[in-house]
């Protein structure tokens, strides 16, 4: 985005933090992983099992909140990881990723690979299965993102890093703890009738329609449906960082 | 929703209660009001607010999170009056008032009225003033709100309580205190992109065709925008709510 550069500072309104009052650079200058999920409690025992992980703090330490200043978004950090939460919905990771990507441009960091890690309901897997999203499809199952700029539709890719794909395919057979299959994300605006749930405040359709509709999803590639993965994917992919 | 009938237990998951672990007329048979907006530490403050107006307690009282088992969403009582937060977007909203909706119902509540209040970005207005939404618009300033449902297109209207709007325009001329003008809201799915802004991470338009959108959206009777009331105005008219 061209009009950053003529802005005198860059305030990142969600996540309380400004380049006129944070050291960008000297705060995430070393980040090369970014992992992204909807709830904050969850986010922050991410980091504690990293922290853990890579030898760098024991899982009962204290890792602050970077966001500590707004309750829209929480983020901790440890090393080059970052674990951020997004809250649900396209909208609310939309916004969280606008002021990331910029986080990560302000601060000259390069190289960067973010994943969104969440549960999702899943289509004709065994319960507790981890999807690796190839594409993200909407609703329709085209793989493809429309989104209203200007009052005009435009229409987004949402293909992610194959080669991503195939490392973490790779981490999970030598883990071997829990069944992975790599396939298409359907992402829904909505979780009641979007997903074709009958427990909703609205729900008119019936239970054959829904089934119906979860086969035709299924036949067409979809493994899991979540709520955030298409714009994640065009932003990834509009911005150049590595997307999973 | 004719499946609810059929149901043992209905689980509110994203609220943490459930039929079957809690007395909803017990806990909820009162509520007249609700008061919704993004944020949960607001939503408190708001709850804190009332319950002094309304003699029902201090501004310093302890208000339990009633959802406190999740970090979904919170919620808060005073009497008749709850607040909720629902975070941001149309997909947020949208799964805290299928839940809400539900709550109610099966407290058995009558005679219900919903108001979501909240920040948004005024047009032609001096700042500080309050919209009350008339109508609830899209990105192309049409009074609908359009959803994928088992894949296919639906539209909803978006009309708000005019009766509503005219008592809520009577309390603001008593207290006399700050601008207040009735009109349209458009809601949008994003808050960079999606409103014109120029300093979101991607921003492939000018200053110039920024300008003209906005004054396109103000010929056409916008006042301000935000990013729920399509879906908050479509589910209100759906289950009988009366909203704004």
């Amino acid at each position: 985005n061209p009009h950053l550069e003529k802005m005198k500072e860059d305030i990142l309104y969600h996540f309380a933090l400004g380049t006129g009052t944070h050291d960008f650079p000297a705060l995430f200058g070393d980040v090369k992983f970014v992992c992204v999920g909807g709830s904050p409690s969850r986010m922050k025992a991410f980091i504690a099992y990293i922290a853990e992980e890579l030898g760098l703090g024991s899982p009962t330490g204290d890792y602050p909140n970077i966001c500590a200043g707004t309750d829209r978004y929480a983020m901790y950090k440890v090393g080059p990881v970052l674990s951020v939460s997004h809250g649900m919905g396209i909208p609310s990771i939309s916004i969280m990723l606008h002021e990331l990507i910029k986080l990560l441009h302000h601060a000259k960091c390069s190289n960067i690979t973010i994943i969104r890690i969440g549960t999702s309901g899943g289509i004709g897997l065994e319960p507790g299965s981890v999807v690796i999203t190839r594409q993200s499809v909407d609703a329709t199952f085209k793989p493809q993102f429309e989104q209203v700029v200007l009052g005009k539709t435009v229409i987004r890719s949402t293909n992610l890093d194959e080669q991503l794909a195939q490392e973490l395919m790779q981490c999970s057979k030598e883990i071997n703890q829990f069944n992975t299959v790599i396939g298409n994300t359907m992402c829904t605006l909505d979780f009641y009738e979007g997903q074709g749930r009958l427990d909703g405040a609205i729900c008119l359709y019936n239970e054959e329609e829904k089934l119906q509709y979860l086969k035709e999803a299924y036949d067409s590639g979809v493994r899991n449906i979540e709520m955030e993965s298409s714009v994640f994917a065009a932003m990834c992919n509009l911005s150049g960082v590595k997307g999973k």
